[in-house]
């Protein structure tokens, strides 16, 4: 007899943590070229581990750089299809502080969390999907036809996804895509993300002289190109938080105060801000509350500053370059292109003829908004209640994963983003978690979504 | 028959050019601890060879840090007793880019200059005093009395050589005190620098979150510390190029008429300046001729940034920190600590409560002005005039050399500050270099100096 399959993952809970773990060992940090070989590897683990769970038509598909990989099962014909995204990469580590309590491509469990880098974003939510499969196929009761398509390049810009979906339209053909990469506020208060904000990211590099100098000999005569940059970096928020680069806010849609309100229910607070990030008060752009801020107004961050001497002790130079990295979150209906244009155009402009600048768009993707309406949305929130216990808020996230417009608009398909992290996850920073209850949570709401999918096919 | 001095040195030129190769192949850093060993090796190395010219008393003596060499020759009863300063560390190479033509430490002659870390600062120099008083040994004609203080932490604050200098002052008396650690204008416009500027470094530390955030889901809410620090950094000059922290001027001495008419002889140009530096343009503190915004004005200066994600690619990261290293060039009457304390104090006034910062004062020294009119100083115009062919002018030099105050007053001995480097040398830059015509030109100059100072005597 075969088993139910809430039963068969209840049954293979701690099976699936160790294959979680495993999989999380393998440093695949795409954007540091030294690590493509683990990259390679956990490609490969993946593919591997999806034949096991009886996926066919497995592939790891090369690319320019990173490989996709691709699995496919479609023995439900006539059920309907559902595509299945995540990514295997993930993004470094960058702990000069040794703020990691463990290593952290050596997954430790503390207190009901698994702690490792990629461990919610996204190897945690990938195998959770993987996994929820795997039940369903072992029931014999497979209620929907499913493809996956894993990439490896998600925290370095996708670059090479988007050419492979526009390309495999017809391959990749769905009733419904389903991307787990995002958060709920927390497991007791389950949430459904149904905005996410594009990005648009850069590098803003200002020279001065041809090397080096020494900051006696030339201080004071050649202008410092540290101190021009932070002298242009500083014009781009005036003291209201709103970003001061012309043209940026022109294509903000209005968001509605029925919208506004429906949001204004689940509102992030000082309080929670601070206990979250230990930041001494919260900031940003006045006119708006917290959430909106994250959620729907669009930002302008330096995710890195870097010249002249930055070792320990002391260096007397004047340095020849300056280097700031720069992103920006967009929201409907601004374009990451022109955002990032507009960004050159006005640094260019506020740029003094004492030193040079160049603006570089380092990678860029759409915003997306999914339409909160659909019966695949009710699904969703139906399957969360069944999952988490509670119906889930629906919820505009900051973040981004550019590749969610892309779906949209190759597969003319439904996106649900089906999102098992949890806000205070730390994802990107150090002591990156995954709740184990949210894995399990997470594998009961996927069952159960694929269910009442096929069940209305 | 003993040999001339002139004579020896010109009969030794390859040999010493050998010594000062081997010299600068010992990677000797003093800011970064790694190359401790290497610091004490040089160190050794030194000691070894004045041991061998016939100096006596030779010691490598110990410190909290790195060692200070020691050595004396005393051997002329009623001459005048020279007190020899150098150093023989070295800054970092910090070379990301690769802009080292040769390895910072395998020394290449290219063109009649010889390539190297320390070629000019201050290794260079160190041998060019070293082997002109060898020669003056080997003529058997010693005119001076002579101690040798060579440090190996100039580099990195000279922290141990000020106490040792006062709680030495006995052993260390002498009737003048030469530096050699400054520069000429070149080689065919020959200078004394009689003016040198005090330093006060500082980090400047910026912190916010109490560790690294997903810039998406929290940048727009929380104050991104790249942002303050670079909001904070913006507001410290004017659109005049002056220094706005309150305070930082008011102890600037008033240079005359005639002192500012004097140093206008040998002004720098904005050509000169572009061809030296490559940078697109002068830049600086109106009101004030470019030699004087080096000479006779302070300056603070960005020694480096850092923040964030600073490899290549891609950190969608909100830093939880962000740091500055900070440096002012101080002028007379202007007090190290009191402009470290306005320096913090503005800090403090002007961070925003949504971050918090520290000001850290690193290491700092006192400027140092030459009286112009002594004999000793008509002994090196004529010194200079006999070994370069040309009378010198008398500047005011940028940099500092900080330890020349603290000989002023624990010794109250003249300070003849003879520099033998060239202004293009790039010391603390990449490809820096010290030409074999200043070595030579430099030892011709320095035996006549102490054949006049040993008559007078």
């Amino acid at each position: 007899m075969n088993p139910n399959p809430y039963e068969y993952v209840e049954a293979h809970r701690e099976a699936f943590v160790g294959e979680l773990i495993e999989f999380l060992r393998i440093p695949s940090i795409s954007t540091l070229s030294e690590y493509a070989g683990d990259v390679r590897r956990a490609a490969t683990w993946l593919a591997d581990h999806l034949a096991s769970i009886g996926m066919q038509r497995v592939e790891v598909v090369e690319t320019a750089r990173h490989p996709i990989v691709y699995a496919e099962w479609l023995g439900a014909p006539g059920a309907p299809t559902v595509l299945i995204y995540g990514h295997y990469d993930v993004q470094p580590v960058d702990d000069p502080e040794g703020q990691w309590l463990s290593d952290p491509f050596e997954p430790d469990i503390r207190a009901g969390n698994l702690y490792a880098r990629g461990a919610t974003d996204d190897k945690g939510q990938v195998l959770t999907q993987i996994k929820a499969v795997q039940a369903l196929l072992a029931s014999g009761e497979m209620p929907v036809n499913v493809k996956f398509v894993i990439e490896g390049e998600e925290e370095s810009g996708s670059t090479n996804l988007y050419p492979f979906v526009e390309q495999n339209a017809e391959r990749l053909a769905a009733d419904i895509v389903v991307v787990s990469d995002t958060g709920m506020k927390s497991l007791a208060e389950p949430s459904i993300v149904y905005g996410l904000r594009g990005l648009a990211y850069m590098e803003i590099e200002v020279r001065g002289p041809e090397h080096d100098l020494h900051s006696g000999s030339y201080g004071g005569v050649v202008h410092n190109p540290a101190q021009a940059l932070v002298e242009i970096l500083a014009q781009m928020h005036d003291d209201q938080g709103r970003v001061t680069v012309p043209g940026f806010y022109d294509r903000v849609a209005v968001v509605s105060a029925e919208e506004r309100a429906e949001l204004a229910k689940t509102p992030m607070t000082v309080e929670r801000l601070r206990r979250e990030t230990g930041a001494p008060a919260a900031w940003g752009e006045t006119g708006y509350a917290l959430h909106e801020r994250t959620g729907i107004r669009p930002t302008l961050e330096i995710n890195g500053l870097v010249s002249g001497w930055i070792s320990e002790g002391t260096k007397t130079v004047l340095p020849a370059k300056a280097l700031a990295k720069v992103s920006c979150r967009l929201v409907p209906d601004q374009d990451a292109q022109e955002i990032a244009a507009l960004v050159s155009d006005f640094v260019r402009s506020i740029t003094p003829p004492t030193v040079t600048s160049a603006v570089r768009l380092l990678h860029h993707g759409r915003w997306a908004v999914v339409d909160v309406s659909s019966p695949e949305m009710q699904a969703a929130r139906d399957a969360y209640e069944f999952g988490f216990g509670k119906q889930p808020t629906l919820v505009r996230e900051g973040g981004s994963v550019p590749i969610v417009g892309a779906f949209q608009s190759a597969l003319h398909a439904p996106v649900i983003l089906m999102g098992f992290g949890q806000q205070d996850d730390n994802l990107h920073g150090p002591n990156e978690k995954f709740a184990l209850a949210g894995f399990a949570g997470g594998m009961k709401t996927a069952i159960k979504f694929y269910q009442i999918i096929g069940q209305r096919g």
